[in-house]
């Protein structure tokens, strides 16, 4: 039977000079004295191998290695493992593009992005999955505790909800689909059927072709939609607590994994202290906080105001949050109606019931209340130049009685790179797609 | 605060008389002696609302009553709400293109899946998706208990593992690109990586021409992949032990719904029970069946023999096991080698250490130990008419050490489908693809 590095210290303790399979890669290799000190990985961590002479083993190889477990005050861990008999299973050609076991951070992120099969195995770049996991499974685990239904629909779409633009057309078979931008209109199908709460964990596309660090082509969207709501503050408080509980899992399960990035997550009760201020007046308080930031440093010419939420706003919102509500987590509601899709319920005359998550200075939710009445679905179709022609199909969805309700979704690599402080979010999609970029 | 319709009868016991909100759809109504009945729909189940006189709702019209709780062994469940206060929330044009609250064996199964966002309206439609979601949650959840960890892989691939045969073509900017047909590579890639055991979700594409009730253009694929295997046996042993826990949790959490189609669920001893059979003794197997089988009906030449596991070979396996082993569950393994993709791990100079589970009648699972060993695969790619050049990113992976490992893929559909014995497997995706159904 295998056992795994990390129940190494723990036998060694209980059962010295107990022998033990082990199996994983060759990390490092140290000669001295006539004896091979080699540093095994496996899914669980790292530990010392100890083998008499010297070896011909390259690194990165797959092995299997039998011995005695031995404590040993200087063997990470504290531990060791004197082998006996040592198979390698698979062996590595020893012109390794760079050094896994080194400092992936000298490495450049194309290189990375190049050698996936290869980066991945250094445990820091590696841990960003485990937490990427750790997010996916509370986002579902906290909506099936609430009755959510997890639901899987097609990415392959007729014709676009909101238009043809910034979609990828695909051939089939002897016609024209696209790929879907979000599950949006599958989702409000489900409420419209009576599921009432449905989440879906997804991959998204858009055809944009602007390159930079908060872009993906081909994104995981973690959706949500619910019935029975009031108003966007309904799914504001559904988001506080979903983004608490995914928090909790990750301080509680990955707290290794934090700690490789330095990361700390916020804890609940800042969660449910982040504020939500109005569209119109976040742009106000962005000024504000942007001519108090020119007075300590030079960021130029702030004072002149801004027009949209852009991604500078989004820092100094939260750096503002930060500072006023201690969680650089700031809700942004009541967005102008041009500024929102057709779909989106009206608060106003100019406003609308939706909002947008920021988070340590990212975007990394949109949601709001969807309008549910049909005739007022016609009506508002004119002034967004669509014809309810090209939306048959959506339209059929609230013909027949549909609940008042809203959704939101969360950018799964988002919240990955800001939970863990990434510089790009490439950096959280195990394959990340963009205009250049379709292999490996 | 809003109850649900499962609660009505519990609060009429105890509190009878208590004033209740409720929301939801209007299923039926009955008018009688100057009294409505009305059934409301919500996502819990049924409720009878009594109001006086006549109404003008519409069926299927979403609405929120007001009313008191009463006990009355007439009704539905025992109880109903005395409504006071009606307020329709979103009506229903009243052309309904099929009744909703009837029996939808009637209906065909082109205009159910026309009519989505009003068929899956029909609580026994409906309850298909509910069981799907825990298939998909249990699914999840044996593996994370296992040391699994859950990835999410990118849908477009720059080119086909298997050759570009059976592949969607995606305009991708500039170039083209394709929609994976399996998360294969992908899996290997974090086989490699040294997450050693990893699971996903996700959808995948198969651009095959034929329209069957056992084929989707797109389905869901839960695939597994495992490292430090001896053969196809541990991975048989590890699909047995997910497939009970499947089981499992779709008797204790959709008794109702697997109620409404008149299906049962294996119990977990009986899983453990199916046999596992060589390819080739397999068609032996199928044949002597079909003899059987033909000396009591008519099945015609079966006394012939097949060539391969046809759907035909799959019925015929599965009523076999059904009588011999008390469960229609087979897997057989050993499949020649030039049945199977060029990276299948030999058993022999002719065979291999691939497997299939059938199940009903259905195949629901391919899988098998795949090579690990870098000049092995270098080696055989000719014999397969492949070439090394073509297949670079997925060489690499081997290339620096990969232990032993090997994976399946579970159609999510397909055993959606086997479970509640639906005749087409289209009944069980939401939003099914085929070669001409492309919305909604």
């Amino acid at each position: 039977m295998r056992v795994l590095a990390k129940d190494i210290a723990g036998l060694a303790q209980k059962e010295a000079g107990k022998m033990v399979e082990l199996a994983g890669w060759v990390h490092r290799i140290r000669e001295l004295g006539g004896v091979s000190f080699v540093i095994l990985r496996d899914r669980s961590g790292l530990v010392q191998l100890v083998l008499e002479g010297k070896t011909d083993l390259t690194l990165e190889s797959v092995v299997r290695a039998e011995g005695q477990v031995a404590i040993n005050e200087k063997a990470p861990g504290g531990a060791e493992v004197r082998v006996q008999r040592l198979e390698v299973l698979s062996r590595s050609e020893p012109d390794l593009p760079f050094p896994v076991n080194g400092d992936m951070a000298k490495v450049g992120l194309d290189v990375i992005l190049d050698n996936r099969p290869l980066s991945l195995r250094n445990p820091r770049i590696r841990s960003i999955f485990r937490v990427q996991a750790t997010i996916i499974e509370a986002f579902s685990e906290y909506l099936r505790s609430e009755g959510f239904t997890e639901i899987k629909t097609s990415k392959l779409i007729g014709s676009g909800t909101e238009g043809g633009t910034g979609l990828f057309e695909v051939d089939y078979f002897d016609r024209k689909v696209y790929l879907a931008q979000s599950p949006q209109f599958y989702k409000q199908t489900m409420i419209a059927s009576g599921l009432e709460r449905v989440f879906e964990v997804a991959p998204a596309y858009r055809a944009e072709k602007h390159d930079t660090p908060r872009h993906l082509n081909e994104y995981v969207s973690m959706d949500v939609e619910m019935a029975f709501i009031e108003s966007e503050a309904d799914l504001i408080e559904l988001e506080k607590h979903l983004l608490a509980h995914i928090f909790e899992a990750l301080a509680k399960k990955n707290a290794e994994d934090l700690a490789a990035w330095n990361a700390t997550v916020p804890d609940s009760d800042s969660v449910f202290k982040a504020p939500t201020i109005a569209h119109d007046e976040a742009l106000e308080l962005a000024r504000a906080e942007a001519v108090r930031g020119s007075q300590n440093t030079s960021t130029g010419s702030a004072a002149q105001g801004f027009f949209e939420i852009s991604p500078e706003v989004e820092r100094l919102l939260c750096a503002w949050a930060g500072r006023e509500y201690g969680i650089d987590l700031v809700f942004v509601n009541q967005f102008p109606r041009r500024h929102r899709p057709f779909y989106t319920y009206p608060a106003s005359a100019t406003h609308t019931m939706s909002f947008d998550a920021l988070f340590r200075g990212l975007e990394i939710t949109t949601g709001g209340r969807r309008q549910e009445q049909y005739q007022a679905l016609l009506e508002v179709l004119p002034r967004f130049g669509l014809k309810a022609e090209d939306l048959k199909d959506y339209l059929a969805v609230f013909k027949y009685g549909c609940p008042p309700h809203g959704g939101f979704a969360i950018g799964c690599e988002r919240l990955t790179q800001k939970v863990l402080g990434l510089s790009n979010v490439k950096e959280a999609s195990l394959f990340p797609r963009d205009r250049r970029r379709v292999s490996p």
